[in-house]
């Protein structure tokens, strides 16, 4: 097996949220502003402190959030004021979790039967199928969530890529949320053959598909991906050395329309990274802990 | 978000051996039973000392090894005598790592250069390719180390399968190898739609493919995978209950065609499980640290 590359290669760590009273009873909890229950409070400030053992904080510079209580609350247990000293906190609505319309608040049980009731169907992929649809039209459907979390798969790869290039610590934390977290780990690594046909000229979205993920070019519809300043942010802004950069937008995105079969329970942790030192080569690092 | 399960779905957890003077430089490694170096064994010693604190040992019930000495040295290092006391620790030589030939000990720049002057051209895909071919006989196909890592894959999940019918504790641990504990990990989940599949009669192998791995239906050389008795066993065997069972034969097995995209460093570990408490949805586990 190939060595230890010598080149530290970043990493983005993905925290899932701690308890709260619906992640308990499995509700469908998406923009419902819950807050921890004491359980998830105590359990994660103990996962803080393991944390603090196993990741090196020193190496984080930019921590992300979804917008809800739940996610910055879980931050605020972990990260502690020294930790926080060189890092820029960004709360990006990119990472609210998946938007379930009236599913909001039911029980997997409860949404089947709601389903069958409307005509859709006995089984249903979420994955696949989304949540909207004719009943439920405030809902987003997987090309939807899968948009906006390819746009924030490519912000926060791009402030790797300046980081590996200048050999700055540029170590990310997320905290989100249970469905929005696996979405985006399926897409940082199960897009990477497709993204390679795309830039080679090989195929042309919409309508390649390798069973777990679809490629959709984009033409008329393409969006800057770099202006930060609508975002609702918190404490510190960004780096000036990256606000100033251009603005850059995307030619295509992925969305999922496979179950990317991966477990994240509240207050889970896992890891991101590129193989090679290769920002063109996403990664799921499989160890977590290591020496 | 589904909530947590009442019932206690069982884990593998997966730990790469830790740094040999051949991971260190980069050079292919398998039938060479090289020693850990005096920095592994420190690190991998540190690396217990945190699983200790994050792992539940008590539930650990079977350990298994690849035969080679760095990954029986690494276990030797992480579990201490008090650990093993309920633990039945097997070598089992479907756990080798890739057996890559005239390639071992060889760096992947030299093993390129060598392909090319065989005229096997200029890029290679290890997961599609592998490593057999007419100038390289005794190394390993795809389909060979695909084929051994299903039926090990196999035997645990009946173990596994049992502990959840009696409810007794049924982790297991296993050591072994860069290239085949990512393998295993992928073969754990990339397959499952496949199986599905294959299960209700929808396809038939070995004509289909879904983009990353390939099944194939066994109709003359089908193999019984429960029989240990010609393996290399030490210290304990198998429990009695679960060594008189019939033997089970394979119907079909599955082996990859693309790469896993996955990382796993000297002395990574990492954790497979399954979803919804089910035997029949194997899933990776993002969070090997939780709460």
């Amino acid at each position: 097996m190939a060595g230890t590359d010598t080149k530290r290669t970043p990493k983005v760590y993905l925290i899932r949220h701690s308890e709260t009273e619906w992640s308990k009873s499995g509700q469908f909890t998406s923009s419902t502003d819950l807050e921890l229950t004491p359980n998830g409070v105590e359990r994660i400030t103990v996962l803080g402190e393991k944390l603090h053992t196993i990741i090196n904080f020193d190496k984080i510079k930019y921590i992300f959030s979804s917008p809800r209580r739940r996610a910055k609350d879980t931050k605020d247990l972990i990260f502690n004021k020294k930790d926080l000293e060189h890092c820029n906190f960004i709360v990006d609505d990119d990472l609210k979790e998946w938007e379930y319309g009236q599913y909001e608040g039911l029980l997997t049980k409860q949404i089947l039967a709601m389903r069958k009731e409307q005509g859709l169907g006995e089984s249903w992929n979420i994955w696949n199928e989304g949540c909207k649809n004719e009943f439920n039209p405030k809902a987003e459907s997987t090309e939807e969530i899968g948009f906006r979390l390819w746009k924030f798969i490519k912000k926060i790869q791009r402030i790797q890529e300046a980081g590996m290039q200048t050999k700055e610590n540029c170590d990310i934390v997320i905290f989100a949320h249970g469905h929005c977290l696996r979405y985006l780990a399926a897409l940082w690594f199960m897009s990477v053959n497709l993204c390679n046909k795309f830039d080679k000229g090989l195929i042309e979205g919409p309508s390649e598909v390798n069973g777990c993920a679809k490629l959709v070019k984009l033409v008329d519809n393409n969006m800057d991906i770099f202006d930060f300043k609508n975002k609702f942010v918190e404490e510190n802004y960004l780096d000036e050395s990256f606000r100033i950069k251009d603005q850059e937008k995307l030619p295509y995105y992925v969305h999922l329309i496979d179950n990317p079969w991966f477990m994240l329970d509240a207050g889970g942790v896992t890891c991101l990274s590129y193989s090679h030192h290769s920002i063109k080569e996403p990664s799921l690092k499989l160890n977590l802990l290591e020496l």
